[in-house]
């Protein structure tokens, strides 16, 4: 078998180039992860990295930066709260990706379960337990258990894919 | 602040009925993952969970349960081909997560770098070199290494939400 015949383009040599234009060719559900500081500040952030890793006990994973503004946070709290976010929360996916003084300026938030900010409008929201950080390089894998939640409005699922925010379309 | 004004539905004290709604609202990307087992046999299985995990190194990851009949391979082999699957290979991704026994017979795949199954039509490959295997109860997240790749053929991006393969829709 040839084995590059399905393949329109060379194959690339390089890992950063390769994995570049993979992800671009792949479709990601849209979060926002909240959290409070020792200090009980909100802290948040947009991720496309959420995994489910076990429905019993139902674990999850995510992923980001050690060199994220959040990060200190997340290493010394035990909780988070991970939210879906719909099409009409974009605005909110953008913000909490956006300039960090302002994305808990405003009432488009609320505490919920152990004072972590739950923003209004999302289509569900999961309290997470911290059972694991693993660090690898520069970033960590965080490992959640699922405590408690709650569905918020009936919206359209947001997805990021090939740089835009869109809406999940027909059934294939 | 009324914690709870924005939200529908009671929040559910019960962690897996949490998780469950909360990953029914969100959308996930769909790849498949191969490898060759130690005697050099095919093995591979359709998965949400890829997460990119940093862009420099190119780094991800996916989670699976320990007991997947894919682990042992997983567990003993250092490559993986991920490939991002598209609308027109959702029955590729359909047939890498049905009958094992069937997964491999027939001529819809072809060995590629390291002898990894690639499958045909996919629209983009990677592969990777699994540099972390961290367990989690009965499960484990794979941390992989993106050394090299290819974009195969132009293709709307595969979508799982709400039980369904779809494919993206609007910018929102």
């Amino acid at each position: 078998m040839d084995q590059t015949a399905h393949i329109d383009t060379p194959p690339e040599p390089d890992g950063i180039a390769a994995f570049k234009h993979a992800f671009r060719r792949h479709a990601a559900g849209v979060v926002v992860i909240t959290a409070l500081t020792s200090e009980g500040s909100p802290v948040g952030f947009t991720a496309t990295s959420l995994a489910s890793l076990a429905a019993v006990p139902p674990l999850a994973t995510f992923n980001m930066a050690r060199a994220a503004t959040a990060w200190p946070a997340i290493a010394a709290t035990e909780w988070v709260a991970i939210q879906t976010m719909g099409a009409r929360t974009r605005h909110l996916a953008e913000r909490m990706s956006g300039v960090h003084s302002l994305r808990f300026e405003g009432d488009h938030w609320a505490p919920g379960p152990h004072g972590l900010p739950i923003l209004n409008g999302v289509t569900s929201w999961m309290i997470g337990r911290i059972v694991e950080r693993f660090p690898v390089a520069n970033n960590v894998v965080v490992v959640v258990q699922i405590e408690e939640g709650a569905l918020g409005e009936p919206d359209a699922a947001l997805l990021y894919h090939e740089r835009a925010y869109r809406k999940p379309g027909d059934a294939v």
